[in-house]
């Protein structure tokens, strides 16, 4: 008999199947137990009913426990009624293993707990909505490349220069090459791709070892990082907003069940269509001093301000040009104001804070040169890079978006710890 | 006006437009000038003719060098002469920028060179045939299993423990937490997933710190890896035929062009077909004796042996059933026979060697426990691991399929130094 998935039952009303899975939960009424198992792609009711069903099935509905293996066989029905819709008449139970003190029960443990037992947490199916909306998030944000011919451009892990200080990077040690430093964002081989391939897309893991221990912070996390060739900042912010829309709006229609199994209030999501508002930082700032912020111009939003900002708005919010002297060497400064990074963070809305941050690449090789210069950058670290401005340089601007800060603004969910299998973060790198 | 890219201009036949890009290459005769222009996408020949084209730009061809970036104005035609069809009547030329002294010739350069090039050397068509293809093969990849309901599970990249001996593993400090280690393989983590979530895949980067200077090593390099619960050794080889298949037919049918301009003979790649020829260990070894190798029975197969078992086949050869003792501790042993592990390679053809591993796994928890002792392996380390076989065991099945060598074959090169952007080895951690 072939394997069926849960997920599959509404070609299989009226058969005889079997499902391979565990056991969730069991109740008892009367001469009626149910089963409730879980086979990873959703959960079924099984009922037997006390002389209908083997005596041998029945009997043993005392001795299964949470997260036991089996195998149950028996007709599929239709069931408004049942979770997921569907109903099994068992017929026969076939157990693989009796699970003995599974520690994770329904009450309620403490994080410490769960994320001990991570391993064994994921089977829970709030997780399964979690990592299902992670996957549609990642599956969407390829398809968007994909569908606009950019290319893959997978970026190394092992970087050679500790380009910006070594404080927040992991390093380890290279053969004879010395020290090789984890990548804390891909752009700027992003950008060598994007002067040979038009437009491409880097989506890896990235490394931060800053020592923060915020809801937002995680010591690996993957980023996507688009960036293309004659695009101005401008264009960058049109195709983010383009972009964010593709992803939340895929989500709504892909995962609108794991989003319902997560209580999200949908509505800040159903809101984010282009345009974004578009606020400028002198603008923003504007707004953080009507609420009565005590902000000083020139310096960099904080959490608070960001949660100030984008509840002017009912959907992420685009801020721009920001003070250069906050923001990277490599951003082109503003014809207009040369005090201005052609910079754009996005905000997202419910103090979710910045998603993305990107902005105009400084393509003038003299000018780039100065801001090393200013930056105390070591030049020759930076030679290759400098190269893209010497044969071909062109207009160009990217941006980057961090997948796990997007799935716990997409979810709802008050951590980003539980956005990712296996979450690393300053204190936590187990299991 | 907007943007148009060359691989759009079966679109713009007969229309004005504005191609971004860059001087690929130029020639003239006669009162003829010709401008060939690539934008990432593709090639166009623009044609300027003394006389008929302003002389503005017909006089600028002179000053044009390789690699200098430009947008030309003109109309469309197509030409099936030309390379990629089209041809532009150029009626305006804007210089950007001229390059000055490109250092990549169409004159043979070192391979060293080149790879200290590597940022410009992504420019040749001969690179972005090849990343196309390793862009497909991902996506083809990710395909495969997002059709058939598997859920992406992103391993952790910082492992906690060196289990198998730190020889080959690169480390770093984690804060008050010790040593970090880089993954060598998210399986133990995607078994996790599979007990969760039925059928799961894990894709991305790994990392080996082995001192092979061959051309089949990276230090850092791709890898997928599906597992699935319930499955047995049978079933997995029957994904990974099934898997292989996909991927191969479908950079045949998507990127025939790319497969054509790297002179790709696809004779091999077409009779990618399940079913694959299966042989065991055991008659492998009984070919390779056959042949004349004097071959050692119950050690590994080397890259000589694995190009002479598969060159007895017209496709890739499943070779099943190993010594266990040369197999990894988690592998399953054969039932009808102890001494040999439930594991499966594929062997690509034309001597590209091993492109898939893979196993069931060990589902016994005493067995395993046994296993860990005979290995020497710190049990404290595997207890979450063990967890799964404590808390409802059941059979599993998966394999790993390494993105680079994958690549490689299918583009017929020589090195897989030229199936990643950046290539990492034990030489080699610039730029």
């Amino acid at each position: 008999m072939a394997r069926i998935y849960i997920e599959d039952l509404s070609h299989q009303v009226g058969e005889v199947i079997n499902i391979h899975g565990w056991l969730y939960h069991k109740r008892s009424g009367g001469k009626i137990r149910f089963l409730v198992v879980r086979d990873g792609t959703g959960i079924l009711q099984c009922v037997m009913a006390k002389g209908a069903t083997p005596d041998e099935a029945f009997n043993s509905f005392d001795s299964l426990t949470q997260e036991s293996s089996l195998i149950v066989t028996g007709k599929i029905r239709k069931d408004d009624r049942a979770p997921g819709g569907y109903e099994m008449e068992l017929t026969n139970l076939q157990i693989i293993q009796i699970a003995k003190d599974y520690p994770i029960t329904p009450k309620e443990h403490g994080v410490d707990f769960l994320m001990d037992h991570r391993h064994l947490w994921l089977r829970s199916l709030r997780q399964h909505a979690i990592l299902r909306i992670r996957h549609q998030i990642i599956k969407s944000i390829r398809e968007f490349f994909d569908d606009r011919s950019f290319v893959l451009l997978d970026a190394p892990i092992f970087t050679p220069a500790a380009c910006e200080g070594t404080s927040t990077l992991f390093e380890t040690d290279y053969f004879d090459l010395g020290k090789a430093y984890l990548t804390q964002s891909g752009q700027l081989y992003g950008e060598a791709g994007a002067l040979a391939l038009g437009k491409v897309y880097v989506f890896g893991p990235t490394f931060r070892a800053e020592k923060s221990k915020t809801r937002r912070h995680l010591t690996e996390f993957w980023m996507v990082e688009p960036e293309v060739a004659f695009n101005d900042l401008n264009d960058n912010m049109e195709l983010a907003e383009e972009f964010l829309e593709y992803i939340v709006s895929s989500v709504l229609k892909q995962r609108a069940e794991e989003l319902k199994a997560l209580e999200r209030n949908t509505k800040f999501l159903e809101s984010v269509k282009k345009p974004l508002p578009r606020v400028s930082y002198d603008e923003a700032v504007e707004i953080l001093r009507k609420k009565g912020v005590n902000f000083e111009y020139g310096t960099d939003f904080g959490g608070t301000d960001e949660t100030i900002i984008s509840e002017q708005f009912d959907r992420p919010v685009i801020v721009h040009r920001y003070p250069a002297k906050i923001k990277a060497f490599y951003m082109k400064r503003d014809p207009q104001n040369p005090d201005l990074a052609l910079a754009m963070d996005v905000i997202a809305p419910e103090g979710y804070g910045e998603i993305i941050g990107g902005s105009q690449r400084e393509d003038d090789l003299d000018t780039l040169l100065q801001r090393i210069r200013e930056h105390n950058l070591p030049q020759s670290a930076f030679e290759w890079y400098l190269d893209l401005r010497r044969y071909g340089t062109v207009p160009h601007a990217g941006f980057g978006l961090g997948v796990e800060r997007t799935v716990s603004w997409i979810c709802g969910l008050d951590h980003v710890r539980e956005t990712i299998p296996f979450p690393r973060m300053i204190y936590r790198l187990t299991p």
